[in-house]
C-alpha cells in the first residue's frame, strides 16, 4: 500500500466557509472513486507555529490506484473549482506503507 | 485522534545511506514512546514530479500525546543528530482524524 500525503496553505483572503466547503467535497470523494482505500482531511490544529494550514492523507493498494484518483474527473473537480481559486502553497508526496 | 503529518526535502549532499538510517531510527521510536499509536515514514515514490522527498505520519490518541512524541527525548535526538544535518525544508501539520 502507499499513502498519499498533501501539505496546503492557503491565501490570506480564504474564508472558513470555503475551506470547510473543501473538507465536504474532499471527503465525499471516496464513494465516487472506489480506488480509495482511506481519505482524512482537515484543518491544522494549531499545536505548532509555522505549520501548513490544511492536510489531506490518503491510501491506496497501488500506485496505479492512485493515479486513478490523482486524475480523476470528480478529484480535479474540487482543485480546479475550490482549491485552486485560493492556495497560496503545496506540498505534497507519495510513499510505501510497506516499510 | 489525530494525525502528524511531515514533509521533508534533503539538501544535495544528503546521501541514501544518511535517509535509510533516518528511516530506520524514526521506525524503532514506537518502541520507545507508547503515545504512538501508528507510525509511518518513507521516501517519496516519485510519482509526481515537484513531490517533497520523505514523509512522516503519525497518529495520537491526543493532542498531549502528540507532544510527549513532539518534545521526546529519543524524537529530539533523531531530529538533532541525523535530520537536521541534511534537512534543507520541512513542512508540518497535525489534524483531527475525527472528521
Amino acid at each position: 500500500m502507499l499513502r498519499h500525503v498533501v501539505l496546503m496553505n492557503w491565501t490570506e483572503a480564504a474564508t472558513g466557509e470555503q475551506v470547510a466547503e473543501i473538507a465536504r467535497r474532499l471527503r465525499e470523494l471516496p464513494a465516487a472513486i472506489p480506488e480509495i482505500r482511506s481519505y482524512q482531511c482537515g484543518d491544522d490544529l494549531g499545536v505548532n507555529p509555522g505549520n501548513a494550514n490544511f492536510v489531506v492523507t490518503a491510501d491506496f493498494d497501488s500506485v496505479d490506484d492512485y493515479i486513478v484518483y490523482r486524475d480523476h474527473p470528480a478529484h480535479r473537480k474540487v482543485i480546479d473549482e475550490l482549491i485552486a481559486p485560493i492556495l497560496a502553497s503545496r506540498t505534497g508526496a507519495q510513499f510505501s506503507l510497506d516499510g
